[in-house]
């Protein structure tokens, strides 16, 4: 898949603006992507973006329509159905991060097919994938791993991206789940792969590549998550990462939607993915930290941080609030 | 899915007896349940069963076709398509092991819908999962694992349940592939679920029981294949085993489709699969190796058991040659 740019963001009837959090994010990283929102009657989010009509948006050069919004019940409701097939008769392709397949709704199919519009699923990938080969490819990779999902994965390696293309390197952030896809304009939603192909999805999304080039793999999970370990595994296997970052939230008192799960020790959260990581590449090392220091009380912050590095010998960042220019400087050669 | 007994096998045009592998698995396994035959013209397998025309087979009583063979190409033929259609007709439901789906073939689905026949592809999950909740269940659970694929994991959770049954324990035997499935008669190929299921698959495929029950759940892969690792670590999370099997094949020279890739020690596989498997169940601990000696020297076999017994200092069986016994009787209490 690839997205045609610039879009126009759909909020529908969000009820708050954390229902909004995808394309909050698509804003924050693709400004210059997106043109406009168009929200409905009773939504409570907004992204700082002109409100658009479908005919304003269509004028301004929009091309793509993103539905970055939770629906409420998890249903595509009568009037975003409507608004969805206006879109589609205007020209628009749509892009969803929704549960449901937009090609579920027969409307929304119908026309589609009759408008020729392309409807993707960020969530559901639609081609297949070879097993992984193992096999070694040229291009360096950089993967951030996680003590818990929703810590700044993603974050960290568009951040990284940012900061290496600043400084003239090659850089490319690969996508692995939807917010992540509409940021990038393609990708693939590795959780949402047949089990099989975890680590050949993988493999596929961060091909042969320039020796001085590196993929910023989005990362996923977290090894010492219970339902989801299997993915942050095949995704670490098939990245074949030569660099590794941590991600951590220090608030999180236990994994998330695990009760009775507690938050994995960094160090040792670290060595059990070099670990695992040396299976296809005997190279892997972690080079940083980023911790995601949101709720920590301001004046802990710098401490915090410092008392990581001591602990574990490795510069250690907030990606928000003190860059990741140190996790650059620590990049293997 | 639950498979109605007993069965016909089918076994097509299949090249030679490998190509029937899966068929004659269940054949093993399930001697009761395979009452016949069917095979075409230029068919090279031989399962030793009657040979029958569908109308024998259902005289006979037989109520589904098992297709347990390769098809050549991966293409349903039109002579296969011909067989299952007039089983179909005279009421039997079809289980098929093959890549492709029965109802991908429309003269298969239209007499299917037609007669009200039951179609079951093994090798494709149709119900949904939850992710996995990581809460501890009761009933006791074991878990081969490998330190490759195709080393006689599956071989190993059977013979343990039969040898458990003659005792008098309570022991089912949890199917996670598409043999496994032909056998217990039910079953998740977990490799084909969606990645972010894999444990929440295998919780719902091995539920709370009695505390003195014990599950053998068919393991898949190995936590040092490249390609599969993400599989074998999602099973291994959501089956919580309270006991592990080493099986392993002593002649393999790398691992399975992955030149390059050595096969792990026995001691190091075993370590990495305990600390993974501490994540659900801090008391997971490997009673045992189950070693498949075909391949070795008829005078070599006894020394190799005792070279793994005095090295990891646990009992070390071939399931085939000395039987499981020494596993059962090492199981935890």
């Amino acid at each position: 898949m690839t997205l045609k740019t610039p879009y126009l963001m759909f909020l529908g009837d969000a009820a708050d603006q954390l229902a909004a959090k995808t394309a909050a994010g698509v804003v924050h990283w693709r400004p210059d992507a997106c043109i406009g929102q168009l929200r409905l009657d009773g939504c409570n989010a907004d992204l700082g973006l002109t409100d658009m009509t479908l005919e304003e948006a269509a004028d301004a050069g929009a091309k793509t329509v993103i539905v970055g919004v939770a629906n409420r019940g998890g249903i595509i409701s009568a009037a975003w159905t409507e608004v969805l097939v206006a879109a589609i008769e205007a020209g628009f392709d749509i892009a969803s991060g929704l549960h449901n397949r937009l090609g579920d709704v027969p409307e929304i199919a119908a026309a589609a097919e009759k408008h020729g519009a392309t409807l993707t699923d960020a969530r559901h990938p639609t081609r297949s994938f070879d097993v992984a080969s193992g096999v070694k490819r040229p291009g360096k990779r950089l993967l951030p791993v996680g003590t818990d999902c929703s810590v700044g994965k993603m974050y960290t390696a568009l951040a990284m991206e940012r900061e290496m293309r600043a400084r003239g390197m090659k850089a490319s952030f690969r996508a692995t789940g939807q917010t992540g896809i509409f940021i990038a304009g393609d990708g693939v939603s590795v959780d949402a792969v047949v089990a099989d192909f975890i680590s050949g999805a993988t493999e596929w999304l961060t091909p042969a590549n320039d020796e001085d080039h590196w993929d910023l793999v989005e990362g996923q999970g977290s090894l010492f998550h219970a339902s989801y370990a299997g993915v942050s595994l095949g995704l670490l296997h098939g990245a074949q990462p030569d660099a590794l970052v941590l991600c951590h939230e220090p608030t999180r008192t236990h994994m998330r939607g695990l009760p009775g799960y507690p938050i994995p020790d960094l160090k040792a959260c670290i060595e059990a993915n070099e670990r695992a990581a040396h299976l296809t590449n005997p190279a892997a090392v972690c080079i940083g930290v980023a911790i995601n220091t949101k709720d920590l009380p301001a004046g802990e912050v710098e401490g915090y941080l410092k008392g990581v590095e001591d602990e574990l010998g490795l510069p250690a960042v907030d990606p928000v609030a003190t860059g990741v220019g140190a996790l650059v400087d620590n990049l293997p050669a």
